[in-house]
């Protein structure tokens, strides 16, 4: 380790350069005129994997950006390692927030300022460094590794499913690693090992064929808005509880180790409080901690509502229908179309007399969950304890990144989370950056573990 | 009367082609390029009360169109009537949909075809025809007559509150007489003796100082739109009834008569529900038959609502605001004031946990009710028996009219509403017409009723 970490320390200055080049180019995958951006960032990784030794690399074109192959596949009896990751990156607006354009990354404070800095170029891009610097070093890999980069992150991933699900065999593999997560804070390692999933459903009303006069029928027929104001009020109890049945029959209650380790790490409620303008943390199972119920519990909420007149003024309008946008976040051993089906079935039964109750469903995506004891979380583990001295901490979140668990589900593997960044380092904002220091480190870490999993 | 009849057939053409250079005049309030009209419609009419021998004509002018004035008091133990009607009209929007243009008066079946037929022009301008052929027959009136005829009853009348407060002197009176309202149908005379009044509220809920993404706060903190629903459905129990507190405290119950009123004049629940599309009539207070619900009952509405995410697609986020406009229909006896402050206060100290509830308070008009068995309505009941062989209908209207409580409170007097439209006259829409026959029937009525309450 402390070799590899004497070699790192002499390539520090070329690895930042390298990046620096990889940062320059605009590669911003939701605007049509950086399609050439793209393509030139495809063109420059693909370089970068032949130059360092990986084979059979390949640009592959799909109905959006391409996604970049290589593999390098010498061991029959070793793993294969598959890192993703993404090339493609946010908007700049507002441009004029950056203390230094966002395409001319600049190194403040041993951070590296510009667009895609921590998200994920830099974090993507210390896997290539990690391999190079081990064939360089070692003139050998210790596990088969696949590379799978994609341009089309920041916009959902709309082709990736589709490539992933027509290229199991290729991207066979026996664990995934992804670098586009969080540390806990800085020198405190994280490893997430669980996101809530995701499904969205919309609910309508409609009562006359109408909008009607309140004082030709008011007090005579359902108002839409009335009947919505009821049918949704029915979604959850007076404890926050969501009050739709059977909905929790598939949750599973967090083991001791996850509770200790929540419970370890604290939360000061009143910093949370002020920077959200809240008087309290209600909202929610109130019979559960504030940071279980965001990340381990699954919700129901209603995301938008509307109904009849919204300009300035007064209409005595009695609207003839309602809306309402409903999302849930759901947790490991949920089933997102099973929940669908059991909100179509509750609100479908609760509808009012007097009007009809239109039910459509809307995206889905799978949560993720690998088990903290799972041998490659372990050795994940003990790799950071390498580099950074000190455990990881095991975090659940409580957002969704629907195509973590579409590799789980595709390629049937387990897949790790090992973030780099840091919690302020301003993706999607202005003035983007990643510490240079979790540069070096991420790079080590990620040798530390492949060298660890060889076994 | 028949000898009036008979006066007022020789006179039926030269009546109707006076109307019709009436209807000819574009004076739709609402466009300020017919500002001219305006003007010229106060004139024509100023010119015609002169003209029949009415004395003191007035064109006033107001911060926005005039009121013309005139007034003939010549008895000193006489009762005076106040006669109030408006000039001005609505757009004529979609113009292709007329079948003759808006401001040609045609006549087909026996009807006339133009905007402000039969609101107000037609029913406004058979008073002045009644004061000309008593004037013209007689030598003089019965009793002594005020006329207030306004220019922006089409946009609200906003100048004629003030107007009606700064001549009360002037304007004193021991009846307001206005035609501007409906008979029952054809044959079946009406006097509309109830109008609901109206307040209005806007509620405003908010909780965190930005919206927050589900991913990371879900389950964790209050949602607007939860709130909001939670909120508002309180306002009502399961019947159908206001659940605020001392909301219907002054609301007094029908008398037998009215009731008995209600329940002959029937009404046809099949038809109703095919023409607005409805399976049932449920909606407001369920113990209380449909036609005394709409009319007779106070109300309130959800008129709008809104909260977060309205547009297409799925957006996972926590509103931090969300947004109820609301009306309440209220009936004689109420205070719309007092009920604003009732509706807040519950809103307040409903205020769900987590967040700060806000109310503002909108318009207010005052309901209106002059009683079946008071002597004007009496003497006008007894007029439209002389013309129209038969009884009128006594009917509570749902909507309100503001003036007509501004009258009844600023001079303290009845004011009786006897309508001459038929409901079927395109009021507000293409092909407003007014059928001729009530326009001489109405002239010879009015004579009737100043014969009537001479005494």
């Amino acid at each position: 380790m402390s070799q590899l970490s004497e070699f790192l320390s002499n390539k520090h200055h070329e690895n930042v350069e390298e990046l620096k080049e990889l940062l320059q180019i605009p590669s911003i995958s939701s605007l049509s005129e950086h399609k050439e951006d793209i393509q030139k960032a495809a063109s420059w990784i693909s370089n970068k994997l032949k130059n360092i030794g990986m084979e059979h690399v390949e640009i592959i074109q799909t109905k959006g950006h391409p996604i970049i192959y290589a593999e390098w596949i010498h061991h029959e009896n070793a793993p294969t390692v598959l890192v993703y990751g993404h090339y493609d990156v946010q908007p700049v607006d507002p441009v004029h927030l950056w203390e230094t354009p966002p395409f001319e990354p600049a190194i403040r404070d041993e951070k590296i300022f510009a667009r895609g800095a921590t998200d994920d170029k830099g974090q993507m891009f210390l896997h290539i460094k990690a391999v190079e610097t081990l064939l360089e070093s070692e003139g050998k890999l210790p596990v088969n590794i696949k590379f799978c980069i994609e341009g089309e992150e920041e916009i959902g991933s709309p082709n990736l499913p589709h490539f992933l699900s027509e290229n199991k065999e290729k991207l066979t593999c026996d664990v995934v690693v992804i670098s586009d997560s969080d540390m806990w804070d800085k020198g405190v390692p994280a490893i997430t090992y669980s996101l809530r999933g995701l499904c969205a459903l919309e609910v309508s009303i409609n009562t006359a064929n109408s909008d009607l006069h309140s004082g030709m029928f008011g007090g005579g027929v359902q108002n839409a808005n009335h009947l919505l104001v009821q049918l949704l009020s029915s979604l959850h109890d007076v404890n926050g509880k969501v009050n739709v049945e059977h909905f929790y029959d598939d949750v599973e209650e967090l083991t001791e180790f996850e509770k200790e380790q929540i419970k370890a790490l604290g939360f000061d409620e009143e910093k949370l409080k002020k920077s959200l303008g809240l008087t309290d943390l209600t909202g929610g199972e109130n019979n559960y901690p504030y940071p279980v119920r965001i990340s381990s519990r699954p919700t129901l909420e209603i995301n938008g509502l509307w109904g009849g007149f919204q300009g300035e003024g007064t209409k005595t309008v009695i609207p003839n229908e309602a809306h309402a946008k409903i999302t849930c976040r759901l947790v490991h051993n949920q089933n997102p179309e099973k929940i669908q089906g059991l909100i179509k079935k509750h609100l479908e039964e609760h509808a009012p007399i007097g009007c009809t109750v239109k039910v459509s469903l809307g995206d889905t995506g799978n949560p993720f969950l690998t088990p903290i004891d799972s041998p490659m979380i372990q050795k994940a583990a003990e790799a950071y304890q390498n580099v950074y001295g000190k455990s990881p901490v095991y975090k659940r979140e409580g957002g969704s990144i629907p195509i973590v668990s579409d590799f789980s589900h595709s390629l049937n593997a387990p897949v790790v989370l090992m973030g780099f960044g840091l919690p302020d380092e301003n993706l999607h904002a202005p003035n983007e950056h990643f510490h240079l220091e979790n540069f070096d480190k991420g790079i080590l870490t990620i040798c530390s573990f492949l060298e660890l999993i060889e076994k």
